[in-house]
């Protein structure tokens, strides 16, 4: 095949890789402009401005991946259904026609599952799991991708089976900028204060939940009991510790995706329970793109 | 003993009661005016107008809980600590030296307790569930406060032994006002949906943290499985049934205080869990100052 134009479109950030016939990446381009910021939701124009020189130069197809495929993107990309593998996500794109300049551009679907009645959703994580998998050479894996919504995947047979969304991230911000505990934190978080952090992630395994824990980052505080530049680390530690108890395997290995600032944390947070790690950064999503592009180019879906 | 003036004084409101000399409640008043908005911290003023009639007409003794005495207060009564009853409470009071006009005014402490090395604080609750015993004749008993910061008590032969806080009633409105589940919320609350609160409780009392259960109200919106006016309820139901799947006890019943709205809820979600309950509504308040100042007259602190 010739070269893949990769595109990761977000809500709030655009990120675009040109890669090569063999799959290595030449050049990275990123924006701010996420999905929620494209006037009038002129997706085309914003595309052209950003990569059209590429997928014109190279004749290259392109591929992108991210809620750029969601309702509130450039075009709807419908979920597949877990178990899902690389097969059903290159059978499953949605093909932009007409596409601006005459570029092939096709969107990757998210995928969804169900546990005990209820649905869940991802879209964009898919593609750095399927990238990862090709990254490691794995086969079977937990893997974990912290962020605003972190998902904890389960991959059996290079297909993704289950996830999970917790909203760590956002529940941080929730707490940090309006609950009343942002009144006892200081303005900035500064670097990770390593011992409260994990006297917060001790604390989350060991309670019921945040509903009740996160009560302690004011106490510790009324009471002199933890000075305030301690506490934005001991709360990241909370919410953390929290994720990982309703969520962490018994054994084996989980994958820790994602990037290194908050990976770190996770790692650091997963040694607490015993569990080995590994770690995949930004290039997963990369790889994925382009394993899927190889599956289509193969004509196997 | 002459006759009480009774005042709950919280944060965001003020409420006064004028008793009898048999602990009848004779005449209540309230307001907005809570600790936080008093002008200039000057609390004497508020007190004055807001009840220096009943004091200067009965020549009563005042005795006030709540945030009142917390240190952004009119005067700081420090937390007793736990196990505490009537008695140790009484013995603690902070007397306001010199009252205005001349009344005999105090300040009824808070209360502390520890969990595996975190404190955790209680400031007007205490008084409620003295009050809840007295109005049940209980000598032991557990005990949900529900609010913004709920709390569970634990009495053992009319002392409280222990507390836990659960920050509920403030994860529903940063959730509700501030997290990407208020794009998928109807503007206003509206009645109670009891199949969707149901549904909620029965979600978080078999899932494992509300980090990941909150997520369904975007998905089960997302995928047109419930009605957007159903999901406050539903929402409602998921933080109270977090709440009780870390809380709740095995057997026994609770007493359920506090304002009706939210105390038919708690009922509703622990008969879920097959627990009996009883209500004890904002009485309570009253019997237990009454209690307080009873057991201050016969001098047994």
């Amino acid at each position: 095949m010739r070269g893949l134009v990769a595109v990761d479109w977000g809500t709030s950030s655009l990120r675009i890789a040109r890669m090569d016939a063999q799959g290595r990446v030449i050049e990275e381009r990123s924006s701010a402009q996420g999905i929620l910021i494209v006037p009038g939701g002129d997706f085309a124009t914003v595309f052209i401005a950003a990569c059209a020189d590429w997928v014109r130069a190279d004749g290259s197809f392109c591929l992108m991946s991210g809620m750029v495929g969601s309702r509130q993107g450039w075009l709807e990309a419908p979920y597949c259904a877990c178990p899902a593998g690389f097969a059903d996500v290159a059978g499953a794109l949605a093909w932009l026609m007409p596409a601006p300049g005459g570029a092939r551009v096709a969107i990757v679907p998210g995928l969804s599952c169900e546990h005990d009645g209820v649905p869940d959703v991802m879209r964009g994580e898919e593609v750095q799991v399927f990238g990862a998998l090709q990254v490691l050479d794995l086969q079977d894996a937990t893997l974990v991708l912290p962020g605003t919504h972190s998902k904890w995947v389960t991959v059996r047979g290079q297909q993704i089976h289950g996830f999970s969304t917790f909203m760590t991230g956002e529940f941080y911000s929730l707490l940090r900028q309006h609950s009343i505990l942002s009144r006892t934190l200081p303005p900035e978080d500064g670097a990770l204060d390593e011992a409260a952090f994990d006297r917060g992630v001790t604390q989350a395994l060991a309670g019921g939940s945040l509903l009740s824990t996160a009560f302690s980052v004011r106490t510790l505080s009324l009471m002199d009991r933890m000075a305030a530049q301690a506490l934005p680390s001991y709360l990241s530690g909370l919410v953390i510790g929290e994720e990982l108890r309703a969520s962490a395997p018994a054994g084996g290995m989980v994958v820790v995706m994602g990037a290194p600032a908050l990976a770190v944390r996770y790692e650091r947070a997963l040694a607490h329970l015993g569990v080995p790690t590994r770690r995949v950064g930004s290039e997963a999503t990369w790889r994925g793109l382009w394993a899927i592009a190889q599956t289509l180019e193969r004509g196997t879906p």
